[in-house]
């Protein structure tokens, strides 16, 4: 889902504000108006993947373990939002299995040729974001308008 | 919904290989596997856009307008499936309207970067379905593999 990326963006921010200190799950909770759950779940996923330090127990907390320029955003949104493996539910007539005699040409070929089509999009899609790092993130952040002034020499 | 756009696909290859017949919605209904009401509202954005000519009444239908090569891929896309006005539901953080005394500096600014960086990606996504018309996507079901091969050229 879209906003698991955010909160991995957003968090791996407040985290890097926050260096050295540790910062407790419940306190990312309060600065994403999220619950604790959902952001250790999502913070879990960072932390399998060397992005974060954890410490459990009373004065534990997450850290960030990487420089915000060695973050690949397009990496962060591969992690949060895996490719679909299929777009079966997006494509119309009849699915693999169903043996029909009058299967029309179209129908009989037009989920290969949209699955190709959906998923060359995705990857050009993707291929965006891994042009940026974090760090590219958080200048925009303080100077709105960055992302917007590359758009042209795409 | 991305189904829309295969709905769409779909109904103008049919009409296609059906000139100069006229067909019902049930007709394509059955082809496409779905219900002839969604096909009827999808068909009829395609019939107010000059797409399709419909005839309604007992031996009513519909019918192809355009060539297929002058029905570009990206403009089927942004009809079926705008873009998005606003991201919120994908954006952490408090919303607009909060009063908060000490909303720090990254919850203050990443919605709007948030938004800078989707609907730039937005963008690039729908420009690649902008790169072909209806007459490539045919050409594809006939010989798959076409999208796959033209992606190294991207």
């Amino acid at each position: 889902m879209k906003l698991d990326f955010s909160v991995a963006v957003h968090s791996l921010l407040y985290l890097d504000a926050h260096r050295p200190n540790k910062v407790a799950s419940r306190e990312l909770a309060q600065s994403l108006h999220l619950n604790p759950v959902m952001i250790r779940n999502i913070l879990s996923v960072l932390h399998k993947q060397g992005y974060l330090i954890g410490t459990v127990g009373k004065n534990g907390g997450y850290q960030l373990e990487k420089l915000l320029g060695d973050i690949n955003l397009g990496d962060l949104y591969d992690l949060t939002i895996p490719p679909s493996l299929s777009y079966a539910r997006f494509i119309t007539g009849p699915s693999k299995n169903d043996e029909q005699v009058n299967k029309s040409a179209i129908a009989a070929n037009i989920s290969e040729t949209l699955t190709d089509l959906f998923t060359v999009a995705d990857r050009q899609y993707r291929a965006y974001y891994h042009r940026y790092t974090m760090a590219d993130l958080k200048e925009d952040l303080h100077h709105h308008g960055t992302f917007l002034a590359k758009e042209a020499g795409l």
